[in-house]
């Protein structure tokens, strides 16, 4: 059995945690809280429930830390310096800042011998990966991602901030035209904004003026401006309702071209029912490959791209092949 | 540049050779024939044509083989022996038989110190990859793969064999109904059987019996009976023109839960305008990886699962981590 540990109890956290009982070849020893581990409400018997702070007395007990903190505060911190004492994986999600992190997280590992994947989640993740290796079998081509229908936190705290809304909810959604355009195989210039609609369902306080809110939503610059978005005004329980939606997915669509002119159109979606649920399910396939790497000796700061798929599956090679190839 | 050489000049050879031609890192030295060489209607610049019987004058010359002969009685000979002097990628397809030939091909492939992927392209291949990792992310669940619309040769012969039948062609095509259920995400026990449907074109002599020949197709055992089977009779040019069509594809999808009740659907999809030249550009990249894990030493027989997404891209590690994680 490999014996995992998880840091940070929110919604991805409980995610892993929910997967791992599916799991016949890993076990859950402890979870790690930035908070006071008293105050946590925590009912998992068996699994201690300990102070981040603490995690060092867990050096020889762990084989495999999944950090399920947030991309905007926690890992940046969290996966360098735990790396160095465990083998760990995160699902790191700031695009553009993916290297660095790397970078970090690989100098650590290296430190102490250990194995991390970063970035490992369906987006970053799944979807780099077909993005990839569609690009590599199709290399004249055009790939899109669409993402939706689901909430966006950003988006939806842009919102929330706006002067007489009480709450907000922010979905996502990919634009029908645009999505069949590009499962057809035409070659698409589009961009993020006209791939994407976004729906707003907000709640006000009595007598705010909802054309002036409206118009601020539809205006605001890098979050709405040039998007499609649809504002509709709901009372309080309506936006708590529609917040309680923790669906996800989307779809990689790549369009290429093989000698003169012959097309071929590679796609993969996901439609997820809970995306911390699924989130977690996806981390724990990488930390399963991250303690064989480990023991094999491939020690350092990988991602997604570097593991083979086999590594990912709970059975044997040979099991594997008779069942799946 | 990583040198290649191509054993098989049919329609997979030649897929091959076209995504050669796209390929920045690798060229193509030479092209391997079971045929005599000179009867050969070849006309590469550069490349040479030589008989299979002479491969191993090349084995200072070329860095690895795509073999592309054909799955019923060439590759189960020609990879294993070629696989001692070079590296070497195969599209072998017979599922049941994989692992005896894969047998074969690791214990060929360690005695020389090569390194040999084999059964690659899209199924087995790709869809094999995302039943693998699909079924690793959503542990509790069901898979279902559809091929198709697209030529299937052995039924095609079957079809051409019966008495009054001039030509004919044979198409396999999802039903629409099971793909529907499977992508809403509806759990379902189908036999391959109530998911596709047949559609064949055939020619017949003057007077035949059309209705005895519709028929025997319709309930002939292991090919048609028990599938929704249409026939069309049309002329022979009809048929020579629907067999033109080298078009085909597939879906994999698999629906899972993850907690009580959770339900996620992931799925793939290809719908490619040439199966043999897909099949071909995905032999390349294949290719590209054998050399590569050569380098590193990592020798011996090896299949999809066992390949990094990374060694399939010509891209650095860092490029590719900045385009497409």
């Amino acid at each position: 059995m490999i014996k995992v540990g998880v840091i940070g109890y929110g919604e991805v956290g409980k995610g892993a945690i929910v997967a791992l009982k599916n799991c016949t070849d890993m076990e859950l020893k402890a979870v790690f809280t930035q908070r006071v581990p008293k105050s946590v409400c925590f009912n998992e018997k068996g699994v201690d429930i300990c102070s981040y702070k603490d995690i060092l007395r867990y050096e020889k007990q762990i084989d495999v830390m999944i950090n399920c903190g947030g991309s905007a505060r926690d890992l940046p911190k969290t996966t360098p310096e735990t790396a160095r004492y465990f083998n760990i994986v995160d699902s790191y999600d700031v695009h553009s800042l993916i290297p660095e992190h790397l970078v970090k997280v690989n100098s650590s590992s290296l430190k102490g011998g250990k194995t991390a994947i970063v970035s490992v989640g369906w987006d970053p993740g799944i979807f780099s990966v077909e993005r990839l290796c569609f690009s590599s079998f199709l290399p004249k081509g055009n790939s899109c991602t669409f993402w939706g229908k689901g909430v966006s936190r950003g988006h939806t705290n842009a919102v929330k901030e706006i002067d007489g809304v009480i709450d907000a909810v922010q979905f996502t959604i990919p634009s029908e035209k645009a999505l069949d355009a590009a499962c057809r195989g035409e070659i698409l210039s589009l961009s993020k904004k006209e791939m994407h609609v976004r729906e707003c369902y907000v709640s006000v306080e009595k007598g705010a003026n909802t054309s002036e809110i409206e118009e601020k939503i539809k205006k605001m610059p890098h979050y709405f401006e040039g998007y499609e978005t649809k504002v509709f005004f709901v009372s309080e329980e309506e936006v708590k309702e529609k917040s309680r939606n923790s669906g996800h997915g989307g779809r990689v669509i790549r369009s290429g071209i093989t000698g003169e002119d012959t097309c071929h159109v590679a796609s993969s979606s996901l439609s997820l029912g809970s995306n911390p649920e699924f989130t977690g399910s996806v981390l724990i396939c990488y930390a399963r490959a991250a303690y064989r790497l480990n023991i094999r000796g491939e020690i350092g700061g990988l991602c997604a791209f570097d593991i083979p798929p086999i590594l990912l599956s709970p059975l044997m090679r040979d099991e594997a092949v008779k069942a799946f190839l």
